[in-house]
């Protein structure tokens, strides 16, 4: 290799999206492996709305490996990010040992990484960025180190529910039965292309203080919660198989009562855990009630919510129903300025809303409640970006601007 | 029986208490004999700080049963007091035919009946009277109709928690196997005077809109809650034992984990209802927060909370405990009106309250989130009150006045 290339940094760039379990990941059976006590499910959100993009740089005249996130430079001894690390150098190195030809033309292994990531949407909306942030750094360190295949188990060990944002559209992370967590890894059920029609609302909540991240609070369930454990045990098989089904038929109704169920039954194993973690708000008390009762006033399941542990409400829906829906949330949750940017994301048409459905629903407006609306739907997974001008890291290997 | 004392109406009236499970009732086998999925535990409150008084009058010149419940007339015909009513007369029968002296001296089995209820503590307290309700009604019904013996399986079919204040102190509801309910009936664990350290605070919430009612709540989680049969089978039982003997024992630290467990699962069953069922508020949850935080900071389990399904917070605490704990709920949670009549029932010694206690818990103060605060401890069973001039009803049998 001529001298002038191995100074050059070798740079690439990639994307990858959020996703939003349906069937809820609480609880890992091995810590540092971050190997779960039950298998999940999610959907990949559409990077056009909700994406992270990381840059990766090596070079031989690097001194270090250097990390850095949404601007702001960051210690990346970090133990999992360290992991990730390790595991995609390993598996170059056996490449190159098993002589790859794509391999071996890369760059050396010994060398120095710069990796920097952004992400399209504010920290303070309170979404998970981890799962996005991990599995781009792993499909991008791969792409930059010629490594390929299976790489899901790899961006596991960095966040456990990374691992379903390396697939677009229905994705399972199937727990496995291995000690070496071998066989945890995920799959796609189903590709984006299967339900078109779905579509899926991010409510952002007006973030108040923050709550207790999910690292430490699945860990105190799985120490003091004893519903937790027949939750994993004796409920969560049964409902993949529902879930799973009711994707591939696309039987929203079916789809959305399982949703909301295994939602309430993650924040019950919080609750059941001791001392008790609390992660639905009076807000997310009134979403949820707003749901069952337009609902019940439209005599069919349209609607579905699910939370996260934090603050934001997700809704699933179909298309036909979000105007009205959308609408409604408008109503009960009255928004800051005049409604001006309230709505983000794929448009959302103007509705009509009947004044019996308003007095129906017979609950008091919370205004400011809501912070906007992220409208999406079902996307693809990681990507590489092919335009060397999105790259994050210019030719020298150093972040191109503050973010 | 002379004629005159056929005319005259013969009077009884007695008391009863409240009861706070500490191991909660939730979910019935059978709705028509209120039998439970699951033992269940409470304490006894004591009748100086809450109680129902009810008068039951008896007589041949009465045309039909009536009822008046805190002043005000209501529908006798309510099918729960109804099976209360036809089993106390069904037992006055039995010992009659058995041949029991009392029995044949009491009043007449066919006559009608009038009752008057009324409770020392507001309705808007949130308080559930129920079970004091209809403990004081059997057990007056009983005396005015001469019968003795175990009562508690014919308040139970009054209302299921009814049946544990029928025993001062700690009482045991032992679910019982038999379909026909016999052996579903209470058991004092240790009488009031078991444990007199022990204090209690009922921590009356600004009621805010009536929630769900247990009685179809319950039936709903029963019917949608996977976790809550796992509970009633695999969890309760356990508990039941654990809760006995740390009650036996005063091991307050024992009883405190344990009720705030129980409390905290059987809301996480709530939550595992389809839909889920809400009594938790952000009260609620600033409270237990508080408690958490207060035993952390002292190093040891000094109070213990529990929540039935409404909105009020019943702490339990050592009587050496209670004038900082109180301080500490009025500097969290201001009370209005100067703290004029905040602290109600036994009386609480002033406390100071050190600085760094104050920003150790680091909650913001929420002002007027607790009404006031009733402050009582265990207590004895139903009494007879041997005052004519505390009868609620005249020599005419009439309420005397409206409450």
């Amino acid at each position: 290799m001529p001298e002038d290339s191995m100074d050059k940094p070798s740079i690439v760039t990639c994307t990858a999206p959020v996703n939003i379990a349906v069937i809820k990941y609480w609880g890992k059976r091995d810590e540092d492996l971050i190997l779960p006590i039950n298998s999940s499910m999610s959907v990949t959100l559409h990077q056009d709305q909700l994406k992270t993009t990381t840059t990766v740089a090596i070079s031989r005249s690097f001194q270090e490996d250097r990390l850095w996130l949404n601007g702001k430079e960051e210690d990346i001894t970090h133990q999992r990010l360290q992991s990730c690390l390790r595991e995609i150098r390993r598996l170059a190195r056996k490449r190159r040992n098993d002589g790859d030809a794509r391999a071996t033309d890369s760059v050396g292994l010994s060398h120095k990484v710069h990796i920097c990531s952004v992400n399209n949407f504010p920290t303070a909306a309170g979404l998970a960025s981890s799962a996005a942030g991990f599995a781009c750094l792993v499909y991008t360190l791969a792409q930059a180190f010629g490594v390929e295949g299976e790489l899901s188990g790899i961006a596991r060990q960095g966040s456990g529910s990374a691992c379903r944002s390396m697939y677009g559209g229905f994705v399972q992370w199937i727990m496995g039965s291995k000690e070496d967590g071998k066989d945890s890894v995920a799959q796609q059920v189903e590709p984006e292309s299967h339900w078109p029609e779905l579509r899926i609302l991010v409510l952002v909540a007006s973030s108040e203080r923050k709550p207790i991240g999910s690292t430490s609070g699945m860990q105190t369930s799985v120490q003091t919660s004893l519903l937790l454990q027949h939750r994993a045990d004796a409920i969560v098989p049964r409902r993949m198989v529902d879930m799973i089904e009711a994707v591939r038929k696309k039987d929203f109704p079916a789809f959305a009562e399982l949703t909301m169920k295994d939602s309430n039954q993650f924040h019950a194993t919080c609750l059941d855990t001791h001392p008790p973690i609390f992660y639905l708000n009076s807000v997310s008390q009134q979403i949820i009630h707003l749901v069952h009762r337009y609902n019940k006033y439209c005599g069919e399941t349209r609607v579905a919510y699910s939370f996260d542990a934090g603050p934001n409400a997700v809704i699933f829906t179909l298309q036909q129903f979000v105007p009205e829906f959308v609408q409604l949330v408008q109503h009960f949750f009255p928004p800051d300025r005049n409604g001006e940017d309230f709505i983000r994301g794929l448009p959302v048409k103007c509705a009509a809303l009947p004044m019996e459905l308003k007095q129906n629903i017979g609950l008091e407006p919370v205004p400011k409640g809501i912070n906007y609306i992220i409208s999406t739907k079902a996307g693809p997974g990681p990507r590489v970006v092919d335009d060397p001008s999105e790259h994050l890291l210019s030719a020298e290997g150093l972040p191109k601007k503050t973010v």
